[in-house]
């Protein structure tokens, strides 16, 4: 998918929401557990339920690796039938990925290929040679990390360099001089909305991944006032308040319930 | 496994190598192609082969990852073969994760409990809560990416912070601070042996996984000057020169031949 096509899909719809698929198997509803794969069920009543108001949809991969090649089967069933049922829709791998060339080419395949994602999320500690590779995919996306929304981003993200630059100015700048760097999303939570500003100033028109809204405690007004461009240029996600807005046999109905709930205030944002 | 064992097992053997495990179908043997499962059959072949001289293996995973499922399933079956036949060999998962505390505890499920991986490399960019998590698995390592081998190392690692610290001392130092810290261990590029003795200031006892010794210009000599501690202190990784020293139906055995060449320079470093 290329940017317009994804700038096309959020004036239409009216929202920028993106949905975290992190699929817990104690957090499912229980009727689920009797299929043959209770992850993919599971994510498919929520696409279907809510494709119509998400633009994206954000598997995080630690979820699905963590039950071993069942999770890894439930992924790969996921993303095909988001590609397959709605091609429309943007589909990021969550796996903040990232090491020396040769080996971040082989991690570009696996979600660019592969599976056919249109978008990954890389972690930026190994520099240039580790982000390229990504970088070089045609109408695919790397989505930096910049700012994180925990607490732990203070650890080095926010660390003073030269000029009193923290860390993750730095890493948006020196990111703007890598190739292709028109395919860089970037990762800032919402809890940081003070620094979205600055962050702005940096990048002004590329995409802003925003996850942290809701449970980790970010304000959607702020992050909007913040960092909205003409072309948005926001995706907001969110994961556990939808996708376990419910518990029992109506579960998809109460996610999607909260998913109109979310975009309702974005088409607001979106049309003042 | 705990550090005793390690040290045992170094000293025993008199080796510090770790193998790299970085199967590509396209530089295996061809007669390997035809079995069900030529990565794991490859594995099995170089572990057979060089488990007496070798301290460590470690599997990349972006490399199992590129082949989809096949390629976890080979993954899987690579790490019970080594927990089954050869229980004393140190496993780590290469595969530089990280994410906020909950996602990151799915991350140590998948490689600690799972797969049962004795160790898996970490990136260090989201701080504390991304660490912590992997710290609090008794007997289990979690090596944190300090100064790695790529030309992109220069990008943040080396930047300079307050007191003309760069980036990667201040990750040594804060990881000090995180709980269970005596279970890290930290990634140091062997083409960045002049900054070794800095990092042992900083981690005078801390286990290092070195990278880039070979094919990537670092030499065993200098490392070892200015890495090694009484307990040795050390695990050096070849991967490249080692697995793929043949290309025919011995490639196993050439493969012996290079380890053994690389674990006679070990012996005499340590005996002097």
């Amino acid at each position: 998918m290329n940017k317009t096509q994804l700038i096309h899909q959020i004036k239409s719809k009216k929202s920028f929401l993106c949905i975290g698929l992190d699929v817990d198997l104690e957090k499912i509803p229980s009727h689920l557990l009797a299929t043959d794969d209770p992850i993919f069920e599971f994510n498919k009543a929520i696409i279907d339920a809510t494709h119509d108001v998400a633009i994206a949809y954000k598997p995080n991969t630690a979820f699905y690796e963590a039950y071993g090649l069942k999770g890894w089967q439930a992924l790969e069933k996921t993303i095909r039938y988001l590609n397959e049922k709605h091609p429309e829709i943007f589909t990021i791998a969550d796996a903040k990925r990232g090491d020396i060339g040769n080996t971040s080419t082989r991690y570009a395949k696996a979600f660019f290929e592969e599976m056919q994602f249109d978008a990954i999320t890389v972690a930026p500690y190994m520099g240039r040679d580790s982000i390229e590779p990504f970088l070089k995919f045609q109408d695919k996306f790397t989505i930096l990390l910049a700012l994180t929304s925990n607490a732990g981003a203070d650890d080095f993200q926010m660390l003073k360099t030269g000029h009193h630059q923290p860390i993750f100015e730095r890493v948006l700048k020196k990111a703007l001089t890598y190739i292709n760097n028109e395919n860089l999303m970037f990762v800032v939570g919402a809890t940081q909305s003070d620094s979205l500003k600055k962050v702005r100033e940096i990048v002004p028109h590329h995409f802003l991944l925003i996850p942290g809204v809701g449970a980790q405690g970010g304000s959607l007004e702020d992050v909007c006032k913040n960092g909205m461009t003409e072309e948005i240029g926001l995706l907001v996600n969110s994961s556990r308040e939808i996708i376990y807005a419910g518990n029992d046999v109506n579960f998809a109905q109460k996610a999607r319930l909260k998913a109109l709930d979310v975009t309702l205030k974005m088409r607001e944002i979106m049309e003042h």
